[in-house]
């Protein structure tokens, strides 16, 4: 049986012009190499997206690697040093869309199940779990793919996700947690009207700003456990009135929160509600209030897990990772439904921009953590 | 000499679609009629606007009003009970885009000019000064006429501007000075981010509100005699962020402010400056204010000229008009440097909406007004 060898597979997924929702061939890639393996492969399309079920083994434990082969666009191609779908190794690095968030992840992974399943080291089920959703809306990808695993009755033990974890370097962090997401649009409607005759109007800019203000400057909490303080943030006010002498009828922001476990989408919306209408009856103005709740807050709370995860990262690297719950949103909040969930990758310094690139070497390191961690899941995991 | 009939000159100056900064044939109609009562008549095309200059008599003092034949666009005709440009009179009323702001203020000046050069009323010089950029930039109308006359050594004495100055009913009010008028922008620029990572980020736009708030709710003033306080209203906000999880790197907002004679376009900015030099010192972040001073608050204060136009009215209409400076800008801003100015014209409860009528009696009514006011003008003024 063929040994995978991450940095060409890592290339060969990059040249895959696979930019969020277009799969342009990466799951072909992928699926090759791992059918190679003894993988038995499921493609999971959903609407316009394509999917990548595989597995080898049977039963208890399941430990499931999970991550995504679309990529964010590359903006302006000309930006780049080198073309972004080209896959150039230069200086010890590898350059490219997706090298680092997160074809170079898969690659790793894929490269260390091909040496665990040489030394017959997987001893339960060991499968990928790939999205082409990921960077889009991800409403068809990695959710309704767990949810087409509970229909096949096929449950997950644990969960690794290849996202970039590490901020700097190797070694950095274990993404143990992320905080849930909510944006919310918050529209004042005051009355039009002439700037020369400001009492015969009522500008709903000043109501909306100071109802922005004290929601971003009321503190939502002191944290939690390992979390950061919840954080909200205006990212947009639209108004949209192009008239210099008119008074706008109304004025919308838009706002995001980042919630810790102190909160639920649900509870965070109470919150705002109860401080808006309290404001509402200061300045007399009507306000609408709309939600969309992006993910819920988590914390995975396997201990033996995450020090597994730990102990692989420092060996490897001689550095104990940090477990945070900083950062974005990733699937990990649809996965932590399903099973106990850590992220561990690449450096992420460049992810989503130009020039994105990682060290060929951090590639090699984390095909050695990973295959580390494949071998001593099975052991410190043994089916019950 | 024929005499004008107010209603029909409206109704063919109204049946010019002359939407600004289109003339439409509006000038044409008012040159015909002035013509044929012995006026000079000199038409003033400043680049795409054209202008109308006509003078009967001479020498002091002289008399001179002043207006506009453009309109605001109609808007959806469908939503006018009859058609914007056919000048209709049903009920008593005279329907159409310009009735009341203000071609009915022209043919009414237009007829009683006709009647009180009949009666040999006019001892000095009586000219219409007509522009077609009123409703627009205004940057080819009335400033470049007053610039054109100066050139021409023809100096007014007195003017009058045909404003719908009436809020309800004929006479309420005469105009005898306005509030000046300044747009700003403001930008604050801050570091873009992620919003799962605002300490990485310098959000502008709470920086940005702290300062709109501060601004619009520090009082400007107290007033200035017949003035209202100075006021601040913001008009737009923009910082166009598409992006749900990103920290916008800037945020503009526009305000307008109406200020009294207490200050001048120099010396607000100068305020404003200051108060945001030292609101930038608190929040870290810089800051860019653009101005554009639209106009200079005046007051007219030739008690004289302005107790012969409320005797007029008063004695017309019954009711003494309140003399106020309230309202929005007009040519009053540029002939306030050439000669003491007022405004008295029909009611405009309807100008600039759809549906835009006038009373014909208030055309009437408005017609005798101006018959009184230059009969007794050359009274009063005689040349010295």
């Amino acid at each position: 049986m063929t040994e995978i060898d991450p940095l060409s597979l890592a290339r060969d997924l990059i040249r895959c012009p696979s930019v969020t929702p277009a799969d342009a061939g990466a799951l072909d890639v992928l699926e090759r190499a791992l059918s190679a393996l003894g993988f038995t492969c499921t493609r999971l399309p959903f609407e316009d997206v394509d999917n990548l079920f595989a597995s080898i083994g049977t039963g208890e434990p399941h430990l499931c690697f999970a991550g995504h082969t679309d990529v964010v666009p590359p903006g302006d191609e000309g930006d780049w040093s080198a073309p972004p779908f080209d896959a150039i190794v230069h200086d010890g690095m590898l350059w490219g869309r997706g090298a680092s968030d997160m074809k170079g992840a898969i690659a790793a992974f894929a490269a260390a199940a091909s040496r665990a399943i040489k030394t017959g080291a997987v001893k339960g089920t060991l499968s990928f779990l790939i999205t082409g959703d990921e960077e889009g809306p991800a409403l068809h990808g990695t959710k309704k793919a767990l949810n087409w695993l509970r229909e096949q009755n096929i449950s997950l033990s644990h969960c690794i996700v290849g996202e970039p974890s590490n901020p700097d370097a190797m070694g950095d962090m274990v993404k143990v947690g992320r905080r849930g997401s909510i944006n919310c649009w918050l529209t004042v409607t005051g009355k039009q009207g002439h700037v020369a005759y400001p009492h015969r109007a009522q500008n709903p800019v000043p109501a909306l700003m100071r109802k922005l203000l004290f929601l971003s400057e009321t503190p939502l909490d002191a944290g939690y456990e390992r979390f950061q303080p919840s954080s909200l943030q205006v990212t947009d006010i639209h108004i949209g009135n192009p008239a210099h002498n008119v008074i706008p009828a109304k004025a919308t922001a838009r706002f995001n929160i980042r919630f810790n476990p102190t909160w639920t989408g649900a509870s965070i919306q109470e919150w705002l509600k109860d401080k808006l209408d309290h404001l509402a009856n200061e300045t007399g103005l009507a306000y609408e209030l709309d939600c969309v709740v992006s993910g819920e807050a988590f914390l995975t709370t396997d201990t033996n897990f995450l020090n597994l995860i730990a102990d692989c990262v420092e060996d490897k690297t001689g550095r104990r990772p940090e477990l945070s719950t900083s950062g974005g949103t990733s699937d990990a909040r649809f996965i932590k439904d399903y099973a106990p969930v850590a992220e561990f990758g690449l450096v992420g310094a460049t992810m989503h921009q130009t020039d994105e690139h990682v060290a060929v070497s951090d590639i090699t390191t984390l095909t050695e953590i990973y295959e580390a961690l494949i071998t001593k899941y099975y052991e410190r995991f043994p089916a019950a």
